[in-house]
């Protein structure tokens, strides 16, 4: 990740408090990150924004919290204990380790992913690769465990634990309670936004593979007799998908495909189809994320886990890092959870619909928390002339608002405070500044992405009005104090900005 | 915690989706909890009052969010390594492991907290305590250290970590960067909700005692030479404390003490007591807890950790605990974080103010959510005549309000399902419900405690308006539909049913 841009954004990540690496003044640890007051607020503002929509879609979707210290018997029901593994090999002069598929990735530039380590080894004998640190010769190679272990107690009575991988067996251990505090129907969708640790061998690409990452991730326990259909997939069938299928690896090409012909011609069902439609929808209309930089890519059956039957990535083009790169996935993933949490603990996870036994499946919605929001951040910084400014959706800035009083005297930050509570009073996230010359307050609100600032002026006390200036166009209207909260609101919803107030001569 | 009430909880907890213990389907391990969909929301309620709250405090307090993973360095300046112990005494005989003063504070029911591991045994010897699972002699005492230890990454290269067992840290390691990126003026507020993770030799009491919790700690950094003054105090001065000092131990007399007496008769510095009544006020005040079930209780030497000045803790009376129980703390912790840090670090952390070189110092306050969250549910619990109800303050209820359609069919389900997404569209965080009888969804939710339920009738389609339900009194209004989200803010804020809408005949 050595450019100029990834190197600016880094730098405003840092100056302007959006992110940088953990306990920095200790020298930081590869792969843990920490969020400043800024990226904290527009990551809790992606994770709400995520929570609204995916809640949204079935009144019978929740969320739950969960732990993410969890015992051994849960790892080893859903196969992580045996399979959540890298690929790793080790210098035989210097003791170095490093992970077997990207140091062949590095070297001759193609992917590696789901290779076994015993064809890894030969392939990096036949290319005599070295390693990286001291170029001695690679002999072995083998297989690390990515769990971190805990014990749990103390003496004899202590356990073992790990801390989870993922947040999705929260949801799997949790199904049969809730599914009795609920509803007792299906679909029935648990939603966790949470932690998940991972003892990568080489994290990189900052936000991307972390060590400690945030998830969100929608587990949908369905009937398996009912995948074919959706009841609401009239509303999608003729959505077209932007997909990446296997097929198309060569040449890279993009194809739209309408929800209806996936699942006529690429067999899709229509249960996981409906989803990936509302995914997309997700990013491009809530999100703003321009078509050309989404696309759902198809895993090969090498690259896919063995139980996930159908597995597609949501990936977006990321400049910084050469193009595109996974923020989510779907994947059906069969009843592989629940089996194996029912083998593991003996509990039956088979619940009665309609009469009839069925043990639900599995459709997952895994979203990276971390870098859904490095994507917006790059998808959103742009120089211009005079300035770099983060142009994020305004239903994503990081603060709905700025307030200034444009001086810091005369009552301007009297009435400037008063116009400030108010907003926040109806909900509103407002960042307050009174301190530098305006242009300078302006400046860093464009590089934190703040859409609207108010600035209070010496006509404010006359007129009862402010000026609201639009981040990306940098133009001006005045709009009475009264009206501020129904005009923000529209502004933050999409408005153009002259029909909010009366635009100022610039 | 055997006691009727205490039992009766822990049945709604788990029937209702609050919580109930982690991975209990697979034997669960004791000091973990999972949140059901009710306890989620209201949880998440809390942190998000708590967050408006102490960031409305002042301009200069911000969220952050750090990594719950940290590099040994981190808790060698914190002297967690040295000082994060629990005093633990072996059985001689079978091998247990347990707390050398819970034992003590059990068989001799007084508190043997902060006494040394020396003079446990001691103890211990003189009243012949013997093992509480096989009574075998109990021969040695000595600590654990409470932090869970990790290896990341593997090799070589690989570092010693731990999980934090205080969010209070990812504040500190920050501060410089933090400081740097915001205006360069103190005070300034790190607050960081987050887990934090302890090793606990006997969990116990539900949520309050549990191995990985949720902390909302606030780190307000402060210029010791302005300890004496708070620009605000005027507005405190008058407010009354309710303190229960060291003095009045014997006795347990709780005092009320006004701020300004606070400072004189006290000597508490006007920075500390200023937090001290924006604390009280926001138990009394935003979550409604009673005055006889709140408390200050100063801790004594002995029990305060060395490094803190002051120390006072914020005890709720919980009858299925036993009497007061802490749920928060507020702690002068002087420079002992920010000179520990300096000093392993070797990064200076002293800021200029006006030309001076400062080291700051740090008043932290510190909530335990899931003890909030308990707090609250325990002191919400009420039995009735014929029913269970939460009366949470109905800003608090984890739902704003539940919608139900009287029916299922002509046409009143579809009216409801646009009254709620009209809400949710506003705001609302709203519960909707169509099945069962109508009085067995009001008791749901009277167990729930959701404040307000709105039902769609009959009438509604003709009037278009629809019966608001007070949880408490159970008395109904009817209202308009086009007042509703007016009305239903106004209720949510504590207005009376009968000024909202026309009281129906019960």
């Amino acid at each position: 990740m050595r450019n100029l841009k990834a190197e600016r954004i880094l730098d405003i990540a840092k100056r302007r408090g959006f992110f940088w690496q953990s306990s920095l003044i200790h020298g930081a640890i590869s792969g843990f990150y920490d969020y400043g007051h800024v990226g904290s607020m527009l990551k809790r503002k992606f994770e709400n924004i995520w929570r609204d929509y995916f809640l949204g879609l079935d009144e019978n979707f929740y969320e739950i919290q969960t732990s993410v210290v969890m015992p051994e018997e849960v790892f080893k029901a859903s196969g992580h204990l045996e399979n959540f593994v890298d690929p790793i090999c080790k210098c035989s002069k210097c003791g170095n380790v490093m992970r077997a598929d990207h140091i062949l990735e590095k070297e001759l530039k193609e992917s590696f992913e789901g290779v076994s380590p015993e064809d890894l080894l030969k392939i990096i004998k036949k290319h005599d690769i070295r390693c990286e640190k001291c170029k001695g010769p690679l002999k072995e190679t083998g297989v690390f465990n990515m769990l971190f272990p805990l014990k749990l107690g103390v003496g004899k009575g202590a356990r073992t634990g790990y801390l989870t991988g993922e947040t999705a067996q929260g949801a799997y251990v949790n199904f049969k309670l809730e599914f009795d505090s609920l509803r007792r129907r299906l679909p029935m969708g648990l939603a966790i936004i949470g932690k998940a640790f991972r003892n990568e061998i080489s994290p990189r690409n900052v936000l991307i593979r972390m060590r400690e990452f945030t998830q969100a991730e929608l587990q949908i326990f369905f009937n398996p007799d009912m995948i074919n259909e959706h009841p609401k997939f009239s509303e999608v069938k003729k959505y077209g998908l932007l997909l990446f299928p296997v097929k198309n690896r060569k040449g890279e090409r993009i194809e739209k495909i309408t929800c209806e012909d996936a699942v006529k011609k690429l067999k899709l069902p229509k249960f996981f189809v409906y989803h990936m439609a509302r995914i997309q929808q997700f990013y491009l209309g809530v999100l703003g994320i321009s078509k050309k930089s989404f696309r759902f890519r198809e895993l090969s059956d090498e690259e896919k886990a063995f139980y996930n039957k159908y597995h597609w990535d949501i990936e977006l083009h990321m400049e910084t890092l050469g193009g595109f790169k996974e923020v989510a996935g779907i994947h059906y993933r069969t009843d592989h959870d629940l089996s194996g949490h029912q083998s593991v603990s003996g509990e039956s996870m088979t619940v009665d619909i309609n009469g009839k036994k069925v043990l639900p499946h599995v459709l997952e919605l895994s979203f990276g928390v971390d870098r859904n929001v490095y994507a917006l951040i790059e998808l959103a910084y742009t120089e211009e002339k005079n300035r770099i400014v983060l142009k994020f959706p305004r239903a994503v800035s990081p603060y709905d608002a700025a307030v200034f009083p444009l001086v810091s005297k005369d009552g301007l930050d009297e009435l400037a405070n008063s116009v400030k509570d108010a907003l926040r009073k109806d909900g509103f996230r407002v960042f307050y500044d009174d301190s530098g010359s305006i242009g300078r307050r302006y400046r860093r609100m464009d590089e934190i992405g703040v859409a609207a600032c108010i600035t209070i002026d010496y006509d404010s006390k006359k007129k009862k009005d402010v000026t609201l200036r639009d981040r990306d166009s940098m133009k001006q209207v005045r709009i009475r104090i009264k009206d501020l909260p129904a005009g923000l609101k529209r502004f933050l919803e999409g408005e153009e900005l002259e029909k909010i107030g009366k635009l100022l001569k610039s």
